[in-house]
């Protein structure tokens, strides 16, 4: 019985990790749709979202069934549970890298994303990939120090979302109200993709040390609101 | 031990209605501090936010525990195992309504809403704590009928964040890049609120039934690209 269970666990740990691959590239893609105006790369990104759904509808309903079957406690069951909860922020970024593309596909052939931006987005983009990368990684691996480096980056990202509204402010803005709407959505698209990755690693944290460190748990209440403040 | 079971599952729902009446209090309350440009509400809104969190560790303890200690499976298992992504949904549904105050205590003494927009934005926010008020009656009657109510509230939804941007995309929009930005992430927040009160019901139909309809799956899906997409 134990046996089976690890194997079963272990194909959920495998799931999450190949959600992660699949909505890293995602974003990446999404990415270079949107700066380079590719209509194919876009709608291949809105279209592959659906096997992000289906792995978690599936890891959902095998979780499910360990639950039922297994009966597992302590560390096991919080594990599980922790697992469904990684799997919705997983899914959730799929649809973000989705969102992205949406706005490319809506724009093409122009780039929805105006020269003097370009670069900041590009850096989001490659961020939000990385962070994904990463929170992959902290699956695999239960690296806390790992872990606790999304942290940072999310700072970083937080201040690319600044500066992507500081253009958005300045009196200079020469590209309209359409591209501020998009500019607007793209960076907090960007900004919860990067929320969501931290909070799997966060989960995996929890799991390794039991505990909700503060500053973590207040990275996960911050999500967006702050750059406009500070704009 | 079914009674303690069934004590401690009823304490369980209870918090999840507890906390719908928290959040659909709280948009409404962060909707007139918008639209009157009431700092003294924005904050007390903002500050409101704690309890709802705190309310949706709680659940979690105590639904992990009960998981540990009862042991269930099937329809039971199910209902634990909804509950916790119910409260998920409801702890983000907090979240925005705190995003809500928080733009309009950044834009304190003025409101962030232009006069021309303040009705369509005052029929989001109270479509918003309708939606809400109606996800916490299907907790507790499990009625499927009104839950499928929410669908038809969420269509409303769509409908005043399309006429949201068609204001912001419109050749006359004289409020400048600022206030658009406020707008476009302001409708942003009461559209993802919709789609957590819609996701909550959504939940409690699935228990009822065993099935994700189709169509209520694909409400999931649409987010806030739609209403971008036709402006």
């Amino acid at each position: 019985m134990r046996d089976a269970y690890h194997e079963e666990l272990d194909s959920i740990s495998d799931s999450l990790v190949e959600m992660a691959r699949l909505v890293g590239s995602a974003i990446g893609r999404a990415t270079t749709a949107m700066l380079d105006a590719d209509l194919n790369l876009a709608e291949n990104v809105i279209a592959a979202d659906e096997k992000v759904d289906d792995l978690q509808r599936d890891l959902e309903t095998r979780a499910i069934q360990l639950l039922a079957r297994q009966q597992p406690v302590a560390t096991d069951l919080r594990i599980v549970v922790t697992s469904l909860r990684m799997s919705a922020d997983l899914e959730r970024s799929g649809d973000l890298a989705q969102h992205v593309a949406k706005v490319a596909r809506l724009r093409f052939p122009a780039s929805p994303v105006p020269r003097d931006l370009q670069a900041t987005l590009l850096e989001m983009g490659q961020l939000a990939q990385r962070l994904m990368a990463k929170a992959g990684e902290v699956i695999i691996t239960k690296d806390v120090d790992l872990a606790l480096q999304l942290e940072q980056d999310d700072d970083k990202m937080d201040d690319l979302h600044r500066t992507l509204f500081q253009h958005l402010m300045d009196d200079r803005w020469q590209h309209g109200i359409e591209t501020a709407v998009d500019v607007t959505l793209l960076g907090r698209y960007y900004e919860r993709f990067a929320d969501h990755a931290v909070s799997v690693a966060r989960r995996v944290v929890y799991l390794v040390t039991g505990d909700y460190a503060d500053e973590l748990d207040g990275v996960a209440t911050t999500d967006g609101t702050a750059p406009v403040e500070s704009a």
